[in-house]
């Protein structure tokens, strides 16, 4: 725990105004020596569950930390705030509202959880709308300190704990029903389905498909799709990604996550 | 002063490009162990009253440091470049267009400021668009050093500087005639008049109200909106915010800073 | 080599998203010590060219360091990764498309050049789609550990690293007929003229212009301009710069990266 003790990442949905650097400024405040990695701050505002991709994502890429996530339309009403503590010595913190659901298998499993109640570990008063600055990212500098993570709070059972639920994709001979799940800053789309079971109905490079009546190419990679064509991969988390070379999917076609999006391919002899 | 010494704490309106960028590598050439925090690179571009209203919404969650602003449409012009000494220890570098004129106050209040007039504290030669880069970081990582801020340059009177003078609203029993003195990040506008104004004169949890003719909910937090809904509430620094639950006011209603709002309230009694 | 080692400069076309983000954590995972500091993640997506003007311009700013810049729609190609190292013991780390070509003069020249080819040195299975995180974070993260460049993969000529080609402007008597090489983050053109070479044909403050039809103020600066007029004048890099002060020239005339742009002087004497 020491080398974590002194790393926080943080991700957040704040955009790029003020608010984050307000978070990082708290966190200073009560420990000076903490280093702060920001992951992103870029989080789909008001979509833990896209937010919750994201990190599952990242997790394997980051070093052991305090890992700091607000994405939290909840703010001010009942979702608890919680301290998560997984097997590597990395500790979760964020809203109780899925955003770390899919995330901490990543991180090697919860193996306990708190709810952020000990008022001595938040900024009072407590703002109605700024639970990053007031909860948060005290609770984060805390841990980052050192401090247990059962002093946040009382214990939660792990099963109470709120989780996401994907999309589950059909996925039928040469036909995949599946939903966007996230767009990445290129515009491109995470469909809901893994770029191994696509395989095994029809994706492989080479072979034309069609999303949303329009032709799209099935490549291995960018360079093999012609520029503003839309095209098929598998991503670099393993999803299934919709996406135009040198250009935006979403716009493009219009999505956004949540977004029906059936895929066909043509037979292989064809 | 050791500690703040070794923080620069870092606000602009340069957006995401390579201007902020260029400034920290500015500051670290000078100040290789300088530490620099980012508080945002999305000041309002062009509006030195809103970037100071953000500045003093920061100021009390920042650490001692060195803190650096620009947001300088004047730039290359006649406005001054200054450094305000200030009670606990911290430095304010920006440019003398009110951007720092109400955080100062928040900062303890200024003690000494001097023109940023010294040739040996800039890059030279200066270029006429980029005083970010040649005249403020170099003074700012100068500072961190150590340096005395009266080796900026001739000291000045506090009197003399520039402030920005927020609207002042009309607040009457069940009115309040109010101008939007900033937007945040997720499109929610900051009223100029203080949420405990607004309770005076009929801000309550559960009141009815009228933005523009439209119907807005007065509630404790974004929680008890509904999605989407129009929704006045206290923000985290003590502002009257008009929000969207899960949206964007100033989409909803186009607003932009300096836009006129009217807010009424229903009598508590129907 | 000491002191750099310890510093990554981070520049790409990741936008506010994850990517950027999970590349540092890559770094962080190998060179838990090592320093990022985060030059921009807006180079403009599928523009290599207007990407190489930015890094060109931030490169006499920038400390002793691994530079590490990603703007690569050839992600997955043909195209090599590279690492190159300059005469003052900067290293610079990028795929082979012309990325790199304008700054590495500013780095005092490339004396060698490495194809990235060791597998060691990259996150196995390299992905098809972020080779950010397979492949380059980590070869700046090992470099920034001391490793030599030549532990990278082979050694490659020089003269066979992919060039950008900036456009020849025609610059003859009263006028330019130029292209944009690339617009900041305010909206401002850099024409593809150097001011010096537009100053001897008639770029004078005073001087009235015209620029697609419309009139436009030599200045020089910012401040001498009409709010919301277009105006031409040096930039901070030595550039011819098209802006409107307080507003935004690319709005204004449409512009993009690549359109051109013909500038007229009215005689001295008119």
């Amino acid at each position: 725990m020491e080398v974590a003790a002194a790393l926080i990442v943080f991700a957040s949905d704040f955009g790029p105004g003020p608010y984050a650097g307000i978070c990082r400024g708290v966190i200073r405040r009560l420990a000076p020596a903490c280093d702060i990695l920001d992951l992103t701050h870029d989080l789909p505002a008001f979509d833990p569950r896209a937010g919750a991709v994201w990190l599952e994502a990242a997790a394997p890429y980051l070093p052991e930390a305090v890992h700091l996530a607000v994405d939290d339309p909840g703010v001010g009403g009942a979702r608890r705030a919680v301290v998560l503590a997984c097997a590597r010595g990395d500790l979760l913190v964020g809203p109780d509202n899925g955003l770390w659901s899919l995330a901490w298998d990543a991180h090697g499993g919860q193996r306990g959880a708190w709810s952020l109640e000990n008022p001595a570990w938040r900024l009072e008063p407590v703002s109605a709308t700024f639970h990053g600055r007031d909860v948060f990212a005290p609770a984060a500098a805390r841990l980052a300190l050192g401090e247990a993570p059962d002093a946040a709070g009382p214990a939660i059972a792990p099963s109470s704990l709120v989780r996401v639920a994907l999309p589950v994709a059909r996925v039928t001979a040469g036909r995949i029903e599946a939903e966007v799940i996230a767009l990445d800053p290129f515009g491109s789309a995470l469909l809901g389905v893994r770029a191994g079971d696509a395989a095994a109905v029809g994706l492989r490079p080479g072979v034309r498909a069609e999303v949303a009546g329009r032709p799209a190419a099935c490549v291995a990679t960018f360079a093999d799709a012609a520029p503003g064509g839309l095209c098929l991969l598998g991503d670099s988390s393993g999803w299934l990604l919709l996406a135009v070379r040198e250009g935006s999917a979403a716009m493009a076609l219009g999505l956004r996550a949540g977004a029906a999006a059936t895929v066909t391919f043509a037979p292989a002899s064809s």
